[in-house]
C-alpha cells in the first residue's frame, strides 16, 4: 500500500497544511490532530477567501468535506 | 494522532463556538454537548444571517451538515 | 461529552419543536418519538411555507434530512 | 424514545400515506410494507404532479430518498 | 412489517418493471436479479428519453440511484 | 434473488462494457476486474464525450459514481 | 473478480497517475500510497486547471471524491 494516507497526516503534525474542501473553500493552518475519519484539528487556521483571509484560530474540520490535504 | 478532534470539542464544553454548515449557514452558541457523530448541542444559539441573527435557544445540530467548528 | 444530543431530544418529548431540513424546509410539531438515526415522529405537525403553513398531522421525518432541531 | 418512527409505520400498514421525497416529489398510496431502511411498499400508488397524478400501482420507494411520511 | 420491499422485488423476477432514478431518468426492462443493496439486473432494458428510447440490453442498475421501482 | 448483479459483472469479465456515471459521463472499455463496492477496472477505456472520445487506457472507476453498467 | 481495483493501484505505486475528481477537477502525480477507502497519496502532484497547472507537492486525496484513477 506504500505510504498510507494517515501516516502522511501523522508526519505533518505540527506543520502548516493546506486543506481544500468541497465547494472550493480552502483553509491553511497548523495541523495539530486528526482521527480515522480524517477530521482535522488546525490551529492558527485561516479560511482563504477570494478577497483576503478570515482568521479562525482553532478549527475542527469535518473529514467528509475534504477534497485534499497538502502538507 | 496529536490532539483528537473530539477532545477539542470536549475542551470547548461550556464555551462559545462558531459552527459552519454546508450551504454557508453559520451558528454561534454555547457548546453544551456532542456525540461521536459530531452532533452538537448548542445553548443560547443564534443563526447568523446576512442581515442579522435569528435567536434559536437550544439547538441540536446534525454532525453531517457541519463543515467546521471553531471554539 | 456534556449533554448528549439524544438526551436533549428525550427531554423534549411531548413539547413543540422546530425542525429545519436541508433545502430550507421547516416543520413545527409536538415531538412524540425518535430513534438513534434521529428519525423523528411529530404530531400536529405543520410545514412552514413562505406564504403560510400546511397541516400534516402525524409525520415521520427522516433524520438524514435534518439540519437542526430546536426544542 | 417515545413512539419509535418504525412503530408509527407499522401502525399505518393498510392505510393511505403521503410520502414526500427529496426534490419535492410526492406519492400517495396504501402502505403495505417497509423495512428497517424505511424502504416502503405502496399499493395503488400515484405520483402527485403539478398538473395531475400519475398512477403507478405497486411501487417500492427507496428510504434514502424520503423526506417525510405522513400517515 | 407487512410485505417487505425485497419480497416484492422477488415476486417481480421475470416481469417487466419501471425503474425511476435520481435526476428523472427512467428505465424499463425485465427484472432478472437483485441484491440486498437493491442493485438490479434488467434484461431487454431501455432508457426512456424525452424523445424516444435507448436500447441497452442487459444493465446492472446501482441501487443507490433508485427513487422507486414499480413492478 | 435471480441472477445477482455481481454475477453479471463476473460473466462480463473480458468483454466490452458501457459504464454510465452520475453527471451523464460515459465510459466504454474491457472489464478486467471489479470488487464488492462495484469499483471497476477497465482496459482500453475511453471516455465518451459530446464531440469524440478521450482515450484513457487503464482506469479504475469508483463504484459509487456508477448509475449503470451494461455488458 | 478478475484483477481487483486495489491491486491495480498497488501495481501503480511509484508511477504517475491521473486522478479525476467529482466536479471535473483533475490531478496528476506520482502515486506513493493508498488505503482501502481509495484515499491516495500523490507526490509532485499538480492540479490541472483550464489555464495551466497548480503545483501542490504532496497531497492526500480523499477517496470519496474520486471518479476514476488512470495509471
Amino acid at each position: 500500500m506504500g505510504t498510507r494516507p494517515l501516516d502522511v497526516l501523522n508526519d505533518a503534525l505540527g506543520s502548516s497544511v493546506l486543506v481544500r474542501l468541497k465547494g472550493a473553500r480552502e483553509f491553511r493552518g497548523t495541523l495539530t490532530g486528526y482521527d480515522i475519519h480524517m477530521n482535522l484539528v488546525l490551529e492558527e487556521a485561516e479560511e482563504i477567501l477570494e478577497d483576503g483571509t478570515r482568521k479562525l484560530g482553532v478549527v475542527i474540520v469535518r473529514g467528509d468535506n475534504i477534497v485534499y490535504v497538502s502538507p
